[in-house]
């Protein structure tokens, strides 16, 4: 049960999944390249969830809920997007099983009229009942979203990170205008951006990608893109400018208010689960995972430790008296009889609660209760009266801490590098991103990413004009591109 | 857009149809056997997962999420079960399309070594996990929760009632013995009643299946069943104590608190968006959608009533303070300026909401708001304020209207029959449910069920001991089961 956590020194790779399992967050399953969700792992998700449905509720958008089937013609319809998808499709083909000597098979008399792919992604299915739903400018904008699971087909799977399946939410939108479109995708790409630094205390660059990395079918597609421990790129989620793509492949056409047909104009964009493992490989450190206070399940366990029964019951009395005391917060007391209070504080210091607050009989007679931040380790006593402000107070000290932390790492490992030379050395070294000039080429970018791993990771959003030499080719380029290698 | 909804007595199923497009609950989609939930549909499973979520983690249930795809010999491994679900499987084969002149096709090089079924439900998956989590009593028991997406192939589908994808929740635990296992069945049959009686304001029968109608691999199926407003039979939920049969199939062991290991005891409990399908059968008419104010996304909508422009700012004004009052409830004000009142009556109508207020100029001038309830069409001025605590009254005595008249209808057209040729009548009439004896036999429910459709719908956990002799073939009976015709 109690593995120990490969240090980080040693193998960052290994170090980041046994976090997981000491945390309980997610087990491999019997299913290639699908994990379990364990309940740990679970609560973060639907503190995310919590958190952005919220969000998207407030900024106009409605849930529903459409098939995890497409049938292969409607996907595809749109040739990019298809082209995009089909290397990683489930495809299912039957719909029966029959058995036989020896155990079942798929029965060939029940082989399907249309072969049905497994939602990668669900622009189809939707634009598809989009164009039955919408006729006039008057059902406009169409603001949807859905929480659901999808597959893309995955050959070097890792836990969170990159999986078979994995759980997200799509929004999609049809809008009247070009213009409106835009805004959405901008607007939907800040909520994100919120959700990162907000509550997962992850700092993002928001930019658009290039053409070689945008979505299939898109016109444009932008991005949040963090730095993690490793100085390696996470994409913490995407928000695209469809235009009339799919519109024109799904003949999604509205009477505008000239009273002319016109097809509509539209967006989409998805955060997932991957979202888990960023904020592990962000704020974690050697002894396990490091949970920020906003999305952690259990903002603080309060751990009452005793020798004998008399100083039991006054411990635990005590313990409960100060639990009611902050009874707003997730907040737990860990009064299990098996375990030393040792092992306690190991085990939630490898399930990142940011607070443990140990009681002693010796702090109920003092009326205190020492305060151990699982970020820096830091004790404070703090008297039990005070703690129904210092405790929020510390919490968000710690929300505020991890962010601009991270902040910092991420400044120290970002520069401005001009030479290939000098470029080369920087992601031999897995130095961090940089920012560079670049053409803008398609085999340009190819030839770094071969050279180097490195990719363009976005163009910032909020990145000056700058004349310069592309840093591969030398051609001319008017701003710079983020690079780095990526997960 | 707005089709006239078809009466009930001229075609009922055609009806049921109309109230949800009405409504605009679901659509069909291009997936055969697949709907599509619409945001207003979507809204009310919403509020279910919330009602529902928070009974299952305050009996100590955590949620967890477990891949949607099982590999086929691990669906097979139960012999039971895999026969009871072996007829309804979507099965992937193929894991990428290929481009081929004029279309796509699986690519043959893609074929999966394994064939993966799309989970009809989770046991074989999650007891796989079971058995590597589970060592010691002190680990049970273990208490988790998924909500999740199935598919169960269907030939004949019907929108929420029956359909080839479905969303549910399920439960599934392991104990130490039989008797806790038996318990926690029944806990969450009770949890189960509490939502369809408290939530739906369906009532529910409590009962147990006979050997034919219960869960593939399950040692015992309780069932809750309701009866329609066209007297058929609709399971609302189930709870199976699965005894030791998967854990002796996957291995789950546990060693007991007298040192020796042993196999768990299990169970396993869902209910689906099918009980959105219900509470349309249930409560709605020939105008529409009738919902219980527990369930309704939206409980109250203010409709105001202006001629020209200067009546239009004062009864806004007027209606956002009445609004303002009632500031706790989920209350719209549908200030619409395309529609004239009685368009938006007449769709706040077809949407169910519990109660419309309806305010004009006249109203604003004596302070007084006029109530309407949608279930009954009663009309009540309720001084404005008063409305704080008349309106949460009037949901109220809805509410427990709903599931009165319910209940007397099932009362009503549920009888004791005890002779063969009044059953085969009653039946033919689509009377309602009978209380008949059954000697327990599957071929002889099975005559039943040939000569008049009926099927026994559960043996009621309060029904008395009573002897009798079986409605079919005269074998002793020593209780009475439920026999109607079901959804």
């Amino acid at each position: 049960m109690t593995q120990p956590i490969t240090p980080r020194e040693q193998d960052f790779s290994r170090w980041y999944t046994d976090v997981i399992q000491a945390a309980t967050l997610a087990d491999y399953s019997p299913v290639k390249g699908c994990m379990v969700i364990r309940p740990y792992g679970y609560a973060i998700w639907e503190r995310i969830r919590e958190v952005l449905d919220r969000r998207i509720k407030e900024t106009g958008h409605e849930n529903a809920y459409f098939p995890l089937f497409i049938p292969k013609s409607l996907l595809a319809r749109e040739a990019e997007h298809v082209e995009g998808f089909a290397k990683e499709c489930a495809i299912v083909t039957h719909s029966r099983l029959k058995a036989v000597e020896g155990g079942v098979v798929p029965d060939p008399e029940s082989k399907l009229e249309e072969e049905l792919v497994v939602r990668p992604t669900s622009e189809t299915i939707m634009y598809s009942m989009f164009a039955k739903w919408i006729a006039s400018y008057r059902n406009l904008p169409l603001l949807i979203n859905q929480w659901a699971n999808v597959v893309r087909w995955e050959m070097r799977t890792r836990l969170f990170l990159r999986t078979t399946e994995f759980l997200w939410q799509e929004g999609h939108t049809a809008h009247e205008t070009f213009e409106e479109a835009e805004a959405e995708t901008h607007k939907m790409l800040g909520v994100y951006r919120e959700l990162s630094e907000g509550t997962l205390a992850v700092p993002v660059i928001p930019g658009a990608k290039s053409d070689s990395e945008k979505f299939a079918g898109a016109l444009k597609t932008y991005c949040i893109e963090a730095m993690m421990q490793d100085r390696k790129a996470l994409q913490m989620g995407t928000s695209h400018n469809l235009g009339q793509n799919f519109a024109k492949a799904f003949d999604v056409k509205f009477q505008g208010r000239d009273g002319k047909l016109a097809h509509v104009w539209q967006t989409s964009w998805g955060v997932s689960t991957r979202l888990i493992g960023a904020v592990i490989l962000m704020h974690s450190d050697d002894r396990g995972l490091v949970l920020p206070p906003r999305l952690a399940p259990i903002e603080g366990v309060i751990v009452p430790i005793w020798k004998d029964d008399s100083e039991k019951a006054n411990v635990l009395r005590f313990a409960e008296s100060v639990a009611a005391s902050i009874v707003d917060h997730r907040v737990k007391i860990d009064d299990r009889e098996q375990h030393k209070p040792g092992f306690k504080f190991f085990e939630w210091e490898k399930k990142g609660v940011p607070l443990r607050m140990e009681i002693g009989p010796r702090d109920v007679n003092e009326g205190k209760v020492v305060v151990v931040r699982r970020d820096t380790g830091a004790k404070t006593p703090v008297p039990a009266i005070e703690l129904a402000h210092r405790f929020p107070a510390l919490l968000e000290e710690i929300q505020e801490d991890l962010l601009r932390r991270a902040r910092e790492f991420r400044e120290a490992h970002m520069k401005d590098v001009d030479r290939y030379d000098d470029f080369r050395a920087f992601m031999e070294a897995d130095s961090g991103f940089t920012r560079s000039h670049h053409c803008g080429g398609r085999e340009c970018e190819a030839k770094i990413k071969d050279d180097t791993k490195a990719t363009i990771r976005c163009l910032p959003l909020d990145g000056p004009r700058e004349r310069g030499a592309c840093i591969a080719c030398g051609a001319p380029s008017e701003r710079r591109a983020i690079f780095g290698k990526a997960y």
